[in-house]
């Protein structure tokens, strides 16, 4: 009998590539398809030489940085900002076209939070159509296997790259970050995230040996079997965007799914649909390009309010949910989708600690925790709101500070960041929305409730290119260590608590407390004790939170390096993965093998 | 101030190895813990060897037993067979003590499928306080680091591998396997795959360097970051196991979970408590003489239809469930605990399949197929059920050999191993309850509803020494492939159905569809013709399941042997996990950072 020859009465999507199996003994992940890739040959001398160096910058978890983040002119080149900036403005007010099935109608409202409304409508994705192409597209993508899937990640990565100007446009009139921030976050590190997901997934999938000679020691003769092993995906995967960082909150979950096999629907936030469009526009462009469906990453964008992602979350096609957002909807995922066998991975919000014990240089202090708090308006995840201090005030060198001049100082640092307004809009970019400036508004109200007293005070800030930005400078509420029921609340955007407390040991122990209830992305301790920082470490370990040890210069607890720092770790109620770890993607893909005797 | 002096007032558990913390920098995944470990570091010199072995051996997926399973005197010991039968016997009829908070009450009333009550009485777990003991453990456990937790998970199934008779003795008592199975699987093949889970795990731990140095070009100077990382565990884990393998199917997730630093409550199932008590025990024993709490593994027998499992599965502290058995509870656990934010392993049961098409040597096919289907008396989760054959017979050198023919030989071969009663119990074992034995007795009905026939005939086996033992030998029921309503159901015990279909294309396709709406642990072909056999690798990728092709020999399809197979792949509903690859450990643990500039 001839099994090709009488094909249709295979599975459905069985294609011709799917009978053109690789030979037993075969020693490399490579391709196990027919198709032919010749795009991806040309790609693989460059591009298996980055895979190299960020996997072995992973393992050692050292500095490697693929994508430079200084917007210059000498690093980015010349005119690549005028470019970028001309290729966002022609986005503007068009229908924005992608290669994958649409209802015919669009969708799209998308307006800056620095003013201006963006105009774009992208095709209303025809979402059976769309799960039925991503299916069928898996089946060439899986069988190209992982080496050859990581090369064409790396390349959409880098034509990303190549579009970060035009990306941090689009970031910026989104999120509401300003310009550098956007280009940086949203571009180069998002970029460089992405990759470090391209290459965990990588190194997960190639432990597996993609063939093995397995010899049993017998009476007379061995037992012999040769014993192949390919990694499969786990389905369609479903990316759900977030408002303020619509790129580097998503690459991890996208390109985790993408190297390990699944094809990925990304589903933008409504209010931050571009920068997730171009990236898919890249995608569908490499993969098309590879001779792999395009199919592979499509874009579900909604309007306001259209609960898509609930939608999604819940298709039996969907078997991985990346999620960055709300503490309500990251919750329901959690519980509904997990429960329904998704593979479900959320970042959702917390309380960001920072613990004030001593200081050598309090001004340093000060200084690097004025920008952490002044950096996006304190819109960042990873932003601290509750800094912790003893009541008897801060050890420093020239005695102790207390409580209240520590507050005159920190307001000082805040005042010269943000005390021009023109340079003041290039840290705090614009609030992102209504929940942000309410927060900020209703500082008052807070502070009575609270028993507390403002002791930063807020002021706006006009914006000398967008009048209609909400630009607001950030406050601090100081309230006792008693008011838990204020202090467990995230306060999104530019309001910190300083709480007081008896005594450092008990702002380890709320510290602990808080963050195994309420979770949280960050923390950071400043003492001069290596007793306290001892305590401080442990302390962290049993909050399941990273920690960082006295920055006073220019690292901020608000910022993760790729291939070295963890984002998030998992172990706390604001996050349930972290960027990147095995967990993150090892259950992204199954090994099935096949065995068979060979003569010993 | 000093931390030190002022403890109490710390979280609850805090005891004073906690703040003795590495220096930064520290290289090795050392032992963060003051604690004196002296027992551990006698172990080392050995254990590190043997880790070492067997983490080469699961990287190349290539042949390693660290435990023979030959029951010889010349490979265990003049008289351990005589000395593990009398500790066997020296268990029955009394309590069984083990380190853990009771409630003062037993439970116990095993009677074994060979006709014998077992007479064991267990303490009743006082559940609060047993899992308050297995966090406070966990502290100290979590300090030791991964690489001292794996010595010590070596040392504790040296001990066990050193009462393999008694274990084999406990496991043919409870599970109804024939002894020399019930040594093999339930002593050495288990404890290899416990070896297996430890070194999964830490390998996956070790790919996390404890410090790295971070260090960023700058434009004067670079910024120079020492990292920390060390690995915590998730919380304590809980152990269902089963009644069939109460050992093999144990000790994957039980070492995994330890030695990613998690304590286990280990909830055997009611029928099957004594092989797990006595391992219990053995890592009790081994923990307390490390210096470790006891109550890191922790016994919670109950009595028939207690439900304890549903309760513990939702405590609040149990983190990462493992579960081997029926498919209701199963899904249950997979819906309510993953939904409760718990990491969920299953095993649960599927429609394992034999795909006829062609031989070389029928003779040696229905061979090793009548092994498969007599050993344990088709009791095991990997026992073929669906043995698919073209309507046209199966093509041999011989020429093509009929369906009724096929059945006949097979008929015959199942006779050769079970002809003799003393012989035949020594494959078959007893079965283990009434469902097995009902799906047994219920086979004229079985194929009468089917409009199929009996084209084996169970045969019932009188035990020579256990009169009370219920065993029979398999049957098979050919029918036709249009009665999906029947073969897709899953007929635990000595039941095979010869499944009729139009082609091998046929058989393929249905294989695919069966499998990805019911799952399988198992798959095999027989084939001569490499198109045939390349299709069927296809469709073992599709349906997400092992693929053994041609198994003649001494090598059975309802075996997988540590470090090289995996068992179950995760990836259709069978099972959502498998022994052993990375998705099966990594979200065990997860990786807490500490961070601090140094010099540069």
């Amino acid at each position: 009998m001839s099994i090709r020859s009488t094909r249709a009465g295979w599975t459905p999507g069985y294609s011709a590539e799917m009978t053109t199996t690789s030979q037993p003994g075969q020693t490399a992940h490579d391709s196990r398809s027919g198709a032919s890739h010749e795009a991806v040959e040309g790609w693989r001398a460059t591009h298996e030489d980055v895979l190299r160096e960020a996997a072995e910058a992973l393992a050692a978890r050292s500095y490697f940085s693929r994508y430079p983040d200084s917007p210059s002119p000498r690093v980015q080149g010349e005119g690549a900002a005028e470019a970028g900036r001309t290729a966002y403005e022609q986005r503007l007010d068009r229908s924005f076209d992608l290669s994958q099935p649409t209802t015919g109608e669009s969708v799209g409202d998308e307006v800056s939070p620095y003013g201006p409304r963006l105009g774009v409508s992208y095709p209303r994705l025809d979402i059976g159509a769309a799960l039925a192409a991503a299916r069928e597209g898996m089946r060439s993508w899986r069988d190209a296997g992982p080496r050859t899937r990581a090369v064409a990640c790396v390349e959409i990565i880098e034509r990303l790259n190549a579009r970060s100007f035009e990306l941090g446009h689009a970031v910026m009139h989104t999120s509401g970050q300003p310009f550098v921030m956007a280009f940086q976050a949203g571009g180069p590190q998002a970029q460089d995230r992405a990759l470090e997901a391209v290459v965990a997934g990588l190194v997960e999938q190639e432990r597996i040996p993609s063939s093995a000679r397995w010899e049993k020691p017998g009476r007379d003769a061995a037992v012999v079997m040769v014993k192949d092993y390919v990694c499969v995906p786990r389905g369609v995967a479903l990316l759900i965007g977030c408002n303020t960082f619509p790129t580097w909150n998503a690459y991890p979950g996208l390109f985790a799914s993408l190297v390990t096999g699944n094809a990925v629907i990304v589903k933008p936030h409504p209010r931050a649909v571009l920068p997730l469009a171009i990236t898919v526009e890249v995608c569908q462009e490499v993969l098309a390009e590879a001779g792999f469906s395009p199919a592979l990453v499509q874009l579900a964008a909604e309007g306001d309010g259209e609960r898509l992602a609930a939608d999604l979350a819940l298709r039996p096609e969907v078997a991985i949910i990346d999620y960055t957002g709300g503490p309500g909807f990251g919750s329901w995922l959690e519980r509904e989708a997990a429960a329904a066998g998704k593979a479900v991975f959320t970042e959702k919000a917390g309380v960001n600690t920072v613990v004030l014990d001593s200081a050598d240089d309090l001004g340093a202090v000060v200084g690097n925790l004025a920008f952490s708090l002044t950096l996006y308006s304190g819109q960042m995840c990873t932003t601290p709101q509750n800094l912790y201090i003893p009541r008897g005030g801060i050890a420093t060198p020239e005695g102790r500070v207390s409580v209240e001049e520590f507050a005159e100082r920190l307001a000082s640092a805040i005042g010269r960041l943000t005390g021009d307004d023109a340079r003041a809009v290039e840290v705090l970019g614009a609030t992102v929305n209504d929940v942000v400036r309410g927060n900020s508004a209703r500082l008052g109200e807070l502070a009575a409730e609270a028993g507390g007293e403002i002791v930063v005070s807020p002021r706006d800030v006009a914006h000398p290119a967008y009048p209609d930005a909400v630009v607001r400078t950030p406050a601090v509420v100081r309230l006792d260590v008693s008011r838990e029921d204020v202090y467990t609340r995230e306060l999104f955007g530019p309001v910190a608590l300083l709480i007081v407390t008896d005594s450092t040991e008990q702002s380890l122990a709320q510290f602990v407390d808080t963050v195994r209830e309420h979770g949280a992305m960050t923390a950071s301790v400043y003492s001069t004790s290596e007793e306290v920082l001892a305590a401080a470490r442990e302390a962290a370990l049993d909050a399941g939170v990273a920690l960082s040890e006295n920055l006073t210069g220019q690292i901020f607890v608000n910022q993760t390096a790729a291939f070295s720092d963890f984002h998030g770790t998992g172990a706390n109620p604001a996050a349930n993965a972290a960027y990147t770890d095995a967990a993150f993607v090892a259950p992204r893909f199954r090994v099935v093998a096949s065995r068979r005797h060979v003569p010993a």
